[in-house]
């Protein structure tokens, strides 16, 4: 677990932490509203896509708690609207609609009436979600303890703790894991140009978790891994395609290009549902070309010459065939990833099946 | 030739471009003294060893045209006084003292005691050697015209045009040749972290010329090789092994990994001067690390936690491996380097030697 809160659900209001102040700043805004909600994904107060997902099934735990509604159907209407208000507050995250759906769904199904029931419904259903994704993110940190090594030296890119997922982190999860079960861990981190993830939160993530690491510029990965050690490098991913190929923050395949030449291991930590079947390679994951001005402006002052070209992709993808292991919640898929993948995506809806026990423990 | 002044002599002044204020400001300083000359390379107003040579050199000039001295001991006097100055104002910067080493010392050489004559030698001195510098870099351009196709795609790293060489450019100067001589050419230009070098110069200097290109992060050279057509790559130098192993700005190694993976030829621009034959490999050459604050403050204010570690190596060196040629003044160093580089620096120093007429026209 984090040494702090980034998103949590209290005496019927949400608290996040505002992300955009960091790390200069530890703010935490408190809202009953869902609008708020919505607001604080689309401004970026939270970010990362579980993270995202979390905040948005509180946002329907929100909508149906404080809805004035006195029948079903009434609070069924209201948490439709809610649904779309969250919906549209970043219309191209999957796991905000996933989120979304999961609360209204569990509601919609019910044949109660009752809109008492209904509230109980939704708020469990998204603390279901949440238990899950923070079971999700503690087990990818728990799978990978067997691929770090004592002492490990991490190169590391972005941002993928606790931030970005909740309670656990991803990619860095498996740094916190290792670090917690006794291990000694040394982290570079990449600043992570445009928007400087690295710089801002992963360095300010990493001193609350007491890791030690020192901040690099993305292009001396090569010169770090030519002359220090360097044991492994961990990213989290945006999506993984059937063989294996991960689309993941710009930067990201560089990375990889440069631990391959060294010889180092480079694993990505991939939640099941971020790993999409339905497309055979990555060539098919369109990449997101971002505004001009997280490149061609600093703190909102322009370094370039009026009217610079940019050409600033949010994402690349980097092949399969670059990537040492994919680490899930469901254990660690090695290549061949065709065969690895779907195994790995069944174990795990074995395990989060409705069906099971897990994260129901509150029903 | 370059569409703006870089460094000029003018009328017993030295006129420099502050290259602190582009592209924001064009602005001009014009000096009668050699201690404005120091200041402006300490305060780097002046960048890019070609650029500090030649502004040293003219710093010589200026002590010797405005030196008070009415016999020849006294103004040799204080020219060495000059150089001393002039030396401390970068003490690691090895074309800063062979340009003051040579106007100083083609004055001691002299057997006159004529301090007209003396302060005659002194300015011819820093004339031929600016004449020198931008005939090298010329050659470089015209040298590599035979590698660049047409049309040609590059990437580009750090800041390589006149700013950091007075006249022609090493790396980009292939470019411009390239641009001149009607080929069709774009350049992807790396921002260059932490100094931004490429965001702040190499935008300016290819508008300046005419060049089409965009802005990249440095993390997405792999994305753009990958995606889009990309025909080679030119960057500059700080030190040539004799190996050919080559220390240039941090970034240059990953961006040669990177190359390599995609089988894009990566070439090196390198004045002979640059060329250590006393080094075997790129082993030895020492990698200076820089302050804290080029990656952890972006415009003065802090972006990381107070009190995070950073390491900030200045240069990487890119082993002879990936490198597919090195162009200079004397033509193009293919592999094996211990043999082509010793040839080329012989043919330029045939081509520069004193007894030569290069740029002794104007004695």
């Amino acid at each position: 677990m984090s040494h702090y809160i980034v998103i949590e659900w209290k005496d019927g209001l949400v608290r996040m932490l505002d992300q955009r102040l960091l790390p200069q700043q530890v703010i935490y805004i408190e809202t009953p509203s869902y609008h708020d909600v919505a607001e604080a994904i689309r401004n970026m107060t939270i970010r990362g896509a579980p993270s995202i997902g979390v905040a948005a099934a509180y946002g329907m735990a929100l909508a149906a708690v404080h809805s004035p509604a006195a029948d079903g159907a009434a609070l069924r209407a209201d948490l439709e609207q809610a649904a779309e208000v969250l919906r549209a507050a970043r219309p191209t995250a999957a796991n905000l609609f996933y989120a979304v759906d999961r609360v209204l769904g569990r509601v919609k199904q019910s044949s109660s009436n009752e809109p008492d029931e209904l509230r109980r419904l939704a708020l469990d259903e998204s603390v279901v979600f949440t238990d899950e994704n923070n079971w999700i993110n503690m087990q990818i940190g728990l799978n990978a303890l067997e691929l770090v090594p004592d002492p490990a030296v991490f190169i590391h890119h972005c941002n993928t703790g606790p931030l970005a997922t909740v309670e656990y982190g991803s990619a860095l999860g498996i740094i916190h894991s290792a670090h917690q079960h006794g291990k000694k861990v040394f982290v570079y981190v990449d600043e992570t140009r445009p928007r400087l993830q690295g710089a801002r939160l992963t360095t300010w993530e990493l001193k609350q978790m007491g890791v030690p690491h020192a901040l690099i510029v993305d292009g001396a990965s090569g010169y770090i891994m030519k002359t220090r050690h360097v044991d492994l490098v961990t990213v989290g991913c945006d999506r993984v395609a059937a063989n294996g190929d991960t689309a993941n923050k710009i930067g990201t395949y560089n990375l990889a290009i440069v631990a391959r030449a060294h010889d180092v291991p480079f694993y990505v930590a991939a939640p099941t549902s971020s790993i999409d079947l339905s497309i055979s390679t990555g060539a098919q994951i369109p990449i997101e070309e971002r505004e001009s001005a997280e490149v061609s402006q600093l703190g909102g002052e322009q370094i370039t010459p009026a009217g610079t070209q940019v050409t600033n992709p949010a994402f690349d993808v980097t092949p399969a065939e670059y990537i040492t292991a994919i680490v899930t919640e469901a254990g660690i898929a090695y290549p061949p990833y065709t065969r690895s993948l779907p195994e790995m995506v069944a174990r795990s809806r074995q395990i989060l099946a409705p069906s099971s026990n897990l994260g129901r423990t509150r029903s």
